[in-house]
């Protein structure tokens, strides 16, 4: 009888999609095995690619949208719309994203995520109740504000005017005014994609950790620390939410602190999220074989990321399932991984090669590799 | 019970001798499956490495001899002799190697095979009655006189004198003095491993096809071709031997048509000898997985190289044990060698890296890449 794969790689950054490196195990597989059934489950950790991913997997869409980027200039954004029709998934760099500025025009003083909000706001009037956001990759350092902002949140400063954006004119926040923000928003769960565990403020918060590669100086830093430090006080005087020191709240330059301050939001591990809206644990069953891969494996990958949400799920469903990850880099210490629910694991690379020859040429080493692995394991039937 | 491995690489040029390529592979299989048996066979293909495989492969020993180089330079040769003590292995480039001309000393019509002969005489003196002679990568166009001349044969002018060394004096030859010829010589067998099949002279001969890549210009060409040729004709004329239109005469600038004329020598593909002398085919009985692999693989494989010749042993053996091969480098077309004996071929490259990294990594690389294949294997027992 033919036996059943699951395909569940996530992308190889620069190379393909997640749904593109499934076609090529796929196409590799049926070199070797004609009447293999294979399962796309197109993956994702809660980073780039997460959209496109949970956008394949359930049938959704994908919604391209005109936003307020990072400087206040417009850039093109997008968001999906899963299979169910009532789950949206936003990643905020795609609207906010360090992407969007350059060496020279690194500022994270009046970076906004405007944008994210602006793209939260469009779903939510569409009727969404549910939101999947994916932080990582950000420009900004200003609490969430921009989003909160978008969502009808004003942030004004002791003379009743509203704060130019960003994190650098936090430190004249003295009110936060509710009264328009849009009522749907109560109705509305968030639910964060996040590895982050970093809190507001201090030596592990937003400022000091990320606030340097989004490009602050010492001096900017420590204003960005205090201005949130300030926004921290404000929203629990005000609000009555003490977030700055809650695990996470310093995601995203305090984007974090910002959706828990002013959304139904909770916070999951990206690959648990992915795993959940795809249905991976269900599509599982009665999967004799479970591909997964990414760009990059090493020790490291045990710590969340897609290849090892994969493994646990295969082993959890049944121990039978045998896991082989495939990886356009297969790096340090990677033998640690077989002791965490991974019985192979292949580079695809086919010789001395430089990088961009082997993003170039992703879909054949991908299906190349397959197709000998498949060889291997049905010579075992 | 433990399964049983055999580990038959061909060496991996510039990073691994074949014997260094087992122990990587053995490390890593063991890793897998700490009670896995591992035979280990290093192979090779006539060219290079051919000694040190047959010489690690039967226990034999490496013997270093100063000879004259292919410009009449001293340079350090080496030969084998195999377990057996009976039996020599040559590799005609070490001693008349065209690493050992620069671009700038290149000159066909001067370098000599007399280093070789030297080599050969000496394994003889000691009482060898077997000599395997590998005879690729060679400089030289002299049909194999300078080899001649230190087992004792004379190439004389029309006036007596002796030749010049060089295929660029040969069409002066006027006769042939056997007279001092090492009486022991014709008790020995040559076995001569060459995959080449071209004739002496003209369009396919040594000459044309190979005096290019030696340095020699279109003069030259057309002088020593034109000289093989009046070789052809003396020996004929003299010996009774023609050996001008035998395939394999033209390999090594014509050494194959002296071989023939001056020794008792026979012509078999490098990777049957190796296959022969290592006893791979008795080794191979009771194996469960053969390992084998090359520097490079790619759909030429099939055409006579070590891991061809392997598989093919494999599965005349036991149709059931599987074939798996390691390459640094898997190239166009490897999808072809399933039909040929193959089950799977994996790339040993973890990712992008230039040629230098890679072989200074070969023997990591070939063990974790054999550790997951051991891994698969077994975990379909």
């Amino acid at each position: 009888m033919g036996k059943v794969f699951m395909l569940a790689p996530d992308s190889f950054k620069e190379s393909m999609t997640a749904k593109e490196v499934c076609e090529a195990m796929e196409a590799g597989i049926k070199r070797a095995i004609p009447d293999a059934t294979c399962i796309h489950v197109p993956m994702a950790d809660g980073g780039e690619g997460t959209v496109q991913s949970l956008v394949d997997a359930t049938g959704g869409v994908l919604v391209p949208m005109e936003v307020t980027g990072p400087l206040g200039i417009p850039v093109q954004a997008h968001y999906g719309i899963l299979g169910d029709g009532k789950t949206a998934v936003i990643e905020m760099a795609s609207a906010s994203g360090i992407h969007y500025v350059t060496k020279e025009t690194r500022n994270p003083l009046i970076t906004t995520t405007l944008g994210t909000g602006e793209l939260m706001r469009a779903c939510i009037e569409k009727g969404i109740t549910d939101i999947i956001l994916g932080i990582g990759g950000s420009a900004t350092n200003d609490a969430g504000t921009g989003m909160a902002k978008a969502l009808g949140y004003r942030f004004l400063d002791q003379t009743g005017h509203e704060l130019q954006l960003g994190g650098g004119f936090l430190g004249d926040l003295a009110s936060i005014d509710t009264s328009n923000v849009m009522p749907q928003l109560r109705e509305v769960n968030i639910t964060i994609a996040s590895d982050v565990t970093n809190p507001l403020c201090g030596p592990r918060g937003a400022s000091v950790v990320f606030g340097p590669q989004k490009g602050a100086t010492a001096e900017m830093v420590q204003r960005l620390d205090a201005n949130l430090l300030h926004f921290g006080h404000i929203v629990e005087e005000q609000l009555g939410i003490a977030v700055a020191d809650v695990p996470g709240a310093g995601g995203a330059g305090g984007l974090g602190a910002g959706l828990m301050a002013f959304t139904n939001s909770r916070m999951r591990k990206g690959v648990d999220i992915v795993i959940t809206y795809t249905g991976l644990e269900q599509k599982m069953k009665g999967v004799d074989y479970c591909f997964t891969g990414e760009g990059g494996i090493d020790f490291q990958t045990k710590f969340g990321k897609t290849p090892y949400g994969v493994a646990q799920v295969a082993k959890r469903v049944n121990e039978q399932i045998k896991v082989i990850a495939l990886a356009g880099y297969v790096g340090k210490d990677v033998e640690s991984l077989y002791e965490q629910g991974f019985d192979a694991i292949f580079g695809i690379a086919p010789g001395a090669a430089d990088l961009d020859t082997l993003l170039a040429k992703g879909k054949e080493n991908v299906a190349r590799t397959a197709e000998s692995v498949a060889r291997l394991l049905m010579q075992a039937r």
